[in-house]
């Protein structure tokens, strides 16, 4: 029970950076500072340092950011021709020695850099926001995609999953954090606080998302979930402002209908699949009479693919149908299934990049739903179709595997018997 | 209803190992669930495989920890002919692509195992535990320094200081947490709780620790402070039962009396250095009247560096003196401050290595006192001497540079003078 | 820093009532219930006695909680004969013995009732809610005013000052409690929670809310600070959306410009003055640069007395000047300056119930400022004019006391000089 | 940033009193200052004069002290003669302004100084700490058993249930917390800390208690739990050091091995009863497999009552053995259950204190154990005997009632089979 002696005042550390006016008067360059944190001076006044650093980028325009990064990439660079000759030795020789001098010799100095920039309180922060900015940078610098690996290789390790925190998010949740919601919302867009209280205030709601101890204002992912009796077909009911609340114990459905990552500055270092179970055993533990965990996911990527089946010669006409918002619910069904089931990347794994992501988690198919996002961003890309992705923890693994092995897709009875559903007629024949 | 928000069920979190019968019933070998760890498997079941294996691994005897640090060494290792040839082809091409098979080939496949391992709740405190044993095995297995590298690489990267929280301990603090106190006091040790009330409850005693948001029962590193009108001299006047508190607000010094570092398993990762300017500023922030911030510090090293001096031309009597317990106070002080001052390593470093930490940090030395340790442990090390170190922020990072560039000690004149003062003529002298 | 062990489940508290069945088997009616509450069952069953009653409370209509309030009145009586004839007696022998009688036959048995009611976790809040509807009822009911006073007797000893406890509101605080702040304000309106973040979410705003801790999510009575650095003249200055805010350490005055109170059902138990005063100790303590506190405040029954002084032989044109709306800033002063010092109730206090408020908190009368609220309630109240009372907490005391002995009101020159400053000449006798 | 919402800074709350020289300039007697608060200065100074009035009584002397009380008990009275003459005329016109003077009248004016008193931080604690003195003056100043009497009315109401806090005490508590249920512990003596790691730490062992907002490093009352598979026949098996914990999951039976109120001053009233049940709720919810709640309580009166019966007839023998610590097993099982279920007061209640406590609870006598309190204590009061009670919450409220009722004693076949046991033959039968 009490156990928060600790993290009670976690944030009241007293590693505060004290106003903004520190290292203002120091006049060395960014990259001079970087040098010195560096160097011996860094190991003492490291954290005053790195506090001059932070602020100093935040002042940079573009042009400075970009010789900033240009300066990681370049100056703290390694010794490509040292690690290759220390590699050389110590292939022959695997002693200590050379192993740590190989060690050494492998990391780039701008790691280094990075570690000791993440001292004051809210470096981590700043840094995740510094990697936005080089990753806006990467389309016209490609090569500044050397640094960015090294980024990603630091933030894998800070923000290893031992380290994340699952938090309920609801409506005893600081107005502060509820901001970060209402602004990171992907999937179903939330216009302001009064619009999510719809999504957290009723009993047969929930929301979980994770947080890193260093970024405690910061959700990381979080997903929206609606307490049901039934799997859900359609998101309006879900989020519709007149609906009747049901009792939390009388659900029996979880229904996950959307899932967001919020920071553009660990995009690469994935939580959802993760973030997925921990909910669902969390809730099986609240609400034992729940038994179904399934998603109400969209399927971005559907029109795209059929617009390019609009000639095919058995679903071409129901392709050309769903474009033009004519379709039959069972066509649309239809051509959700065959897309789901039967479009594939280059490398055998589903088209759809939610597809993947569930699937790729261990989920199943489980059904199809026309006329189940009537947005307009619904009827545009999937034509209003939505589809459930079941979670049974028994069998994500095995899934998995299959998966991740032979890229074999786990769907249920009725979306495999939608696949092959009789397509309405073409137009021509039924005049014949 | 509104819980602690954030922090408070940081600790209840789900991440919770269910019990300890998690994968007890899986029959495959420790290093056969590592490989599934690092394979595809482990991107879905990296949870439950990194609990097993670190269940597994605490039923493991020595000679199978033994053989599962050998595995680490052996079989997770990087492959250096092809690290070399990437290097070198990197070197002609820096292209991102090779840059990023560089990355990949540089890191040992161990380091990608340990951060897997490090998910469930509680692992990274294991995983620290881990380098405990390993640690041991070093001495008879000096080749697992090579997985020991790269453990100090990650727990580096983990226990970043930007990650770290300094707590005050005091009697508010949970048994469970004072406990550990007790254990790691490294300097002038505490019997038991009732004893560490002495350091704690007074109105003029201070305890400080870092913790790491993973570990929150541990502290990393604590630093006890006594709140006092004058420099002390003497450590039995700090932890005298019988002694007459003081009000904080009337204390011109905090005087720093112990520093133990608690976590064998993070050796080599240094804490100590920010964890008294901390200190030092929040005691400034919560007492504006200090004005002295001084240690009262062991001399571990100067017994055995005189017992080498009893030749001495000039000192060597005053050397036997001390080493026999007979040497005047003056005497006594003096060979202390030929040692501090005097005493090299190799490098030009000073001997003592309580001195080495506080010069390093940009304290200066302050003063000398004799008779002030008059435990065994303090006669047997330093003929119960004991120094000040002085903490001035204004002049820590001069003074810092100028000891990493020149070896330069900045000491008062009262220890140079003690340096110089006449030492006890010889008793055959004397005699003449 | 680390006392939050105790206070951070309280709310986790096992107390908590199971679901809404409790009781709901229990045949008896409410009055009953209440007879075995407060019989021997009362003191083993107390707690699902007192949780059945008050669900069943919640299900009564207004008749039957009439009936319910009558049985309280009437049945749970005092027996003033008894009382009576024990005081008589006690009145000769002071014993013990008949004191205990006396104070036994002096309380109602619906006292102990409520003690008794008062056992489930929410039951305060309940209990305070029951009063609401009390109040509702003693219009039309005034011999119920019996039971009221027995309720405002518990009232005042459970919501004892030393109980309170003074919380900032900000945009960390949950978006339960911000809900509250919306819908309690009752000074200038809120909108919604978009609304309510100016004037929580700038660095130079504040709130400050006492709370009860058995009612976490209520606050009891609420003030709005500003942070500025003049005092401010006028209400849209301070709740402009489009204003640049000041660094808190750059600000001198602290404005006090709204205050509610928020739980109808603790109607005559005040809380406001010592709000004020713990708020001007707080902020002192936050920022020492703080040198002024006022409040910008209504002036509430202004136009209701002007509109008796439209036959004024001397102000009488002002009056109807200020009535239509047409008065110079000028005359609105001297018609504002007029009534506060001058019109009273038939005790000799002021007429207007805020001055009533902070003179009798021993603030004084510091400025008036006409066009200071321009929106429709403003103009109507006071033809748009608002007054700042200065809290000096030197002097607030000897104020107080002042007024309370003599109804002696303190103002400053400037506010005394508006109420004599000369009056627009009436028209005709510019035509004159 | 979000500090621990609402509860965290509880304690932190500005009510803080400024250091201890608060008031020490004001020149007043105490009971000048006891009749400032009750005036209008009171109302705006009220906090400050409560502090100066608190802070004065520390330093009073126990004369002083007595002068106060007597103060209290003469100068604050009821006016009896105006009492009764309102009562009076009350009983003839029920009429709310009557009600309303007959309230003021009935109350004595000192309860509105405590009210008054009870503003600053700690002023509660103070006030409980104040009775603790007014009782020890009690014995030889029977008269101020009045002032007692509102003393209690008050402290009932300020403790009314609803408002007290149940808590796990653990060996994750704060230490402050933890002196104190050393010093408090009532029934088995607890050393010090280290002995008390014994009762907290192993995980087959609870601790809870309740506590109030006001007072939150103090606990009103506690219960230690120890978690068994068997229901516990001797007090030695649960404190032993050398035991084997068992896995709390494994637990059948909870066993309330000791009950402790903590506060003197809060003599008179009792949270036992709510104690022990919330207990029960609490662990039943958290390991399901508990099926048996039992104490194991010690039989405080037997001894004495045993030594009334050496003449007996009967059982004269038995109880002179049970004395002469000579007695068979059985027949000191034999004279507990005479004690416990035929020695009776005058009203007819068990003459056990502590039978009377459980068996008012509803609990009913289960088992009853010779040689199972072997201390000194243990012998010197029972014989060594021991008891347990059992609580069946589906029961207790029926058992509750009879007892209440009629005396009614729960009772095992097993107790009442030893009560009617043959006891040994006198040793001159046995020589006959």
């Amino acid at each position: 029970m009490q156990r928060n002696w600790f993290l009670g005042d976690l944030l009241d550390q007293l590693f505060d950076r004290p106003g903004k006016k520190r290292g203002k008067d120091d006049k060395r360059s960014i990259s001079e500072l970087c040098e010195a944190l560096l160097s011996a001076e860094g190991e003492v006044s490291g954290f005053v340092l790195a506090s001059t650093i932070l602020d100093r980028y935040q002042t940079l325009d573009d042009t400075e950011k970009l010789d900033f990064f240009a300066y990681l990439n370049d100056q703290l660079e390694l010794d490509a021709d040292q690690l290759s000759e220390t590699a050389r030795r110590y292939a022959k020789d695997r002693s200590v020695d050379l192993f740590k001098r190989l060690s050494e010799a492998a990391e780039p100095r701008r790691q280094e850099l990075l570690r000791r920039l993440n001292q004051p309180s809210g470096a981590t922060q700043e840094l995740v926001a510094m990697r936005v900015n080089l990753l806006r940078f990467l389309k016209s610098n490609p090569e500044l995609r050397r640094t960015d690996i090294d980024f990603v290789h630091l933030l894998r390790s800070w923000f290893n999953r031992g380290f994340l925190v699952l938090k309920q998010i609801s409506w005893d949740t600081p107005a502060r954090v509820l901001d970060k919601i209402v602004a990171y919302e992907a999937v179903h867009q939330i216009n302001d606080l009064d619009d999510l209280r719809r999504r957290l205030y009723p009993p047969d709601r929930r929301c979980f998302a994770f947080f890193h101890p260093s970024m405690p204002d910061e959700p990381l992912i979080f997903v929206e979930v609606a307490l049901t009796a039934e799997i859900p077909n359609a998101i309006d009911v879900l989020l519709s402002q007149v609906r009747e609340p049901i009792e939390p114990e009388q659900a029996k459905v979880a229904a996950f209908y959307s899932i967001s990552n919020c920071q553009k500055g660990l995009t690469g270092i994935s939580f959802g699949n993760l973030l997925i179970k921990q909910v669902v055993t969390e809730l099986s533990r609240e609400l034992p009479g729940l038994d179904t965990f399934v998603t109400l996911s969209p399927i971005p990527g559907m029109n795209r693919w059929v617009a390019g089946e609009t000639g095919h010669p058995e679903h071409g006409h129901a392709a050309k149908a769903v474009l033009a918002g004519t379709a039959s619910a069972q066509d649309v069904r239809a051509m959700a299934a065959r897309y789901l089931l039967f479009a594939k990347r280059e490398d055998g794994m589903p088209l759809d990049p939610v597809a993947r992501f569930h699937l790729g988690n261990g989920a199943e198919l489980h059904e199809l739903h026309a006329e189940a996002d009537l947005s307009q961003n619904g009827r545009s890309q999937s034509g209003g179709a939505m589809v459930n992705y079941l979670y049974d923890l028994k069998k994500t693994e095995r899934h998995h595997e299959e998966f991740a092995a032979h890229a074999t897709i786990e769907a249920s009875r009725s979306v495999r018997a939608a696949s092959t559903a009789a397509l309405a007629a073409r137009p021509e024949e039924n005049t014949a």
